[in-house]
């Protein structure tokens, strides 16, 4: 793509607009607009540009549209993919002023809430009423709620509550040449034209810009129970999930973690509340919830049971909110501990679940193969397992040309186990060569002719999601 | 549209194709497959083919797309918007032979099927693996599963469980050029790509052709108790359906019935199982299900103290499967009593749940001054209520000139209380005239042009949910 530079009209007009709060063109304000979480990738806006309301929103897509300037909407930058990099310059179109919840409609369980409203504090903001928004990425006391959306994230609790889809019922967008429009309604079942919703969920923010959210709430759930569970054995603890699961038990969160991931976050929050006996490869942690604690009590002791069938060191039960509050920094922490460590690239495999073991069993194989060291963990209740490929001493040739090789082997495999490349993180710039593998010549161009309905031109986020 | 003639020499070479396994032409079949349950509509086609490979229909896709033949996908015949209807003659698809359940994946709680397959089938055949799949239209004794993705049907459990949509993870479909390809992977989350899958559910056969389904399931649910609460007022029964949700109960089925409904039901299928006093305008027919029958009694009783705040008559409680089976027939034949009784038509309307009581009063309010009589009921608990409009006494000029008026102003009230023209039936033909209502021009032009890069030439299932 071939995009013209930002001129000094350009910006003169967005300074004409009204509900444009800031207008950013100085090194420092470039700099921050120039990377998300994903690795160490950095991407120069030439402008970026705050809108607070709609019309702004619109009036700023009109006018990149007419002039094919490209624009790259962001969140809080929390992103594992690279969606928010603007890979073209251009224009950044930063949506944190757009930081309010709108409405909690607690007759209808429902919430109208803006893109740029953080997602634990939305979770607050409805909890104080009652109710509950499932959907909590690792990242929730920072990223946005219309990043979730965009990417379709998840979380540990998606395993019960589902992923940020299934509480999506309408939005309000702008489209790239400027038409504001609502792709749905706000009610719990539709059967009315094609389901525009669900196809800007998770597109990434390359077919229109979000700028209202109305999400399904539920009755917020009472209490809460945790457990760590070592184990000898990586490939038992990945077995232990689906056995889990066919005991007949559906807990609110199932999260893997290998060995390297937990001791890694521990140093990196300088935590000791995990002992970590030299035999224990991996941990899986488990938390189950309901309005009935007798009930969960027995469930918890059920579930132990069903993970004491396999070789198992002795099991943690949270005691204390202190202690739930831990280890699930623990978990949430080690995407963070790993990249203090080394660089390194996050591989976001997802399989059908009881494939879980065998996909451990491959990453290690190839791992092995190609020289690298991964640190996996991840939702595996979901079959969704993040690979982090550390560089350490990998040479930086071999990093840039032959690990390609070994996650495109990798890839592969996920996709014969029926699996697919993102379960969560989506495909931004960083997966996006490797789109071949999970999808045919003929479905990538549908999905291109697809982006290109909405976006003529190709302004909004380029370089994304397609190769080419 | 302007469609060319089937000639003999189309019909011979969809006789020289291998997978196709009837193709008929004489008018006993044609008949057949001119009407699904749409009012009393008949468009006859000129040829059913009958395939039973996806080469079959791959093939005839793609003869049909090149020589600009209308083709016209049919399941089971059960809908009720007409989207099976071959309104400009040609082909009918019909996908019968594809009944086979391919693969239950009780590893991962996973089903294969084709999309012949009767629902009420498909779900006994999992329900034999300790598994259970949710959506349960009315018409679930004879309607094709294929076709309740094409529709995204609901029915009374989606209160609970969802609708089709939740439970559709892939799709493998025939591209309206021949191709065919699956539209997503076997996985519980994905973040890859825009969402096909999504897409493909609820396009009523205007898209793609699908041919294989797979399906998420959940564990069997053990138990589940029925009660039957007669309401003094219509606008009361509404309003207990979302008490029973304000006092943080979740129902599996929540069903509205106005008196209408289940008097006609109840002569129609010759059943006196209940008492139906005169001051009684409504029934609320309230299920509840889980593994924990003590549980179960509880919530039960909970639910009754909640409704007996209201003005009621004596609760029914179901004390046997027989008598369970009595009130759920009672319920799912209402709308074929009503077509019995006299010519009609469907209104699928949805509402954010706790606007029912205002939607009912502004069916009958309507109603009063178009003159139309209406039965209303269905799945209240998703605020989705299908009025039944019955000609009785009117006119065929009032019936044919007035009555699409009185329907377009109770259309605008929906979309006004936030809800939406169809809730799981679908727009197909007989809704369409109603979709800019729904939508603003640019929602309907982005849908269009939506259709066209699945269907350059509309060819497929031509003349349905866009009224031009």
């Amino acid at each position: 793509m071939d995009f013209r530079k930002i001129s000094g009209e350009d910006i003169a007009y967005f300074r004409s607009l009204e509900g444009v709060r800031n207008i950013f063109t100085d090194n420092d304000n470039l700099v921050i607009a120039a990377s998300d979480q994903t690795e160490d990738l950095r991407y120069l806006p030439e402008v970026v540009l705050q809108p607070e309301t709609v019309e702004a929103v619109s009036a700023i897509m009109r006018y990149c549209n007419e002039h094919r300037l490209p624009v790259t909407p962001r969140g809080a930058g929390t992103g594992l993919s690279g969606g928010a990099l603007p890979v073209f310059a251009g224009v950044v179109l930063d949506m944190k002023r757009f930081n309010k919840v709108l409405n909690v409609d607690k007759r209808n369980l429902q919430v109208v809430v803006e893109p740029g409203v953080i997602t634990q504090e939305l979770q607050e903001h409805v909890k104080a009423e009652g109710l509950m928004y499932p959907p909590d990425p690792a990242s929730k006391g920072s990223c946005f709620i219309g990043g979730n959306v965009s990417e379709n994230s998840g979380g540990p609790r998606a395993v019960k509550y589902g992923v940020v889809k299934d509480y999506v019922l309408n939005l309000e967008v702008v489209m790239p040449n400027g038409d504001v429009m609502w792709t749905g309604a706000n009610v719990l079942k539709n059967a009315t034209g094609y389901n525009l919703t669900q196809l800007v969920v998770g597109s990434e923010g390359t077919l229109a810009v979000i700028t209202k959210i109305v999400l399904k709430l539920i009755p917020a759930v009472k209490h809460d129970l945790l457990m760590l569970v070592p184990f000898r054995s990586s490939i038992d603890a990945c077995a232990a999930v689906n056995a889990i699961f066919m005991a007949g038990y559906l807990p609110s969160a199932l999260e893997f973690m290998e060995r390297d991931a937990i001791e890694w976050s521990m140093k990196y929050v300088q935590s000791s509340g995990v002992s970590l006996p030299d035999d224990i490869q991996a941990h899986l942690l488990i938390e189950v919830d309901g309005n009935n604690l007798d009930q969960l009590y027995k469930e918890m002791e059920a579930i132990s049971e069903v993970v004491q069938q396999f070789d198992i060191d002795e099991i943690l039960f949270a005691d204390s909110h202190e202690q739930k509050e831990m280890l699930w920094t623990l978990r949430r922490k080690v995407g963070e501990a790993v990249k203090s460590n080394s660089i390194y690239k996050e591989e976001d495999t997802v399989v059908p679940r009881a494939e879980l073991p065998e996909l451990l069993r491959v990453i290690k194989e190839i791992g092995h193969e190609y020289g690298f060291h991964s640190v996996c963990y991840g939702h595996a209740g979901d079959g969704n397992l993040h690979v982090n490929i550390v560089k350490a001493g990998m040479s930086d040739d071999d990093w840039n040309n032959k690990l390609p090789e070994g996650i495109r082997k990798l890839f592969k495999e996920v996709v014969r186990l029926g699996g697919t490349i993102s379960g969560e993180h989506g495909i931004g710039l960083v997966q996006k060569n490797y789109m071949d593998i999970a999808f045919s010549a003929s479905q990538l161009q549908l999905m291109k002719e697809i982006k290109k309905v909405f976006d003529p031109n190709g302004i909004l986020n380029p370089g994304k999601i397609f190769a080419a």
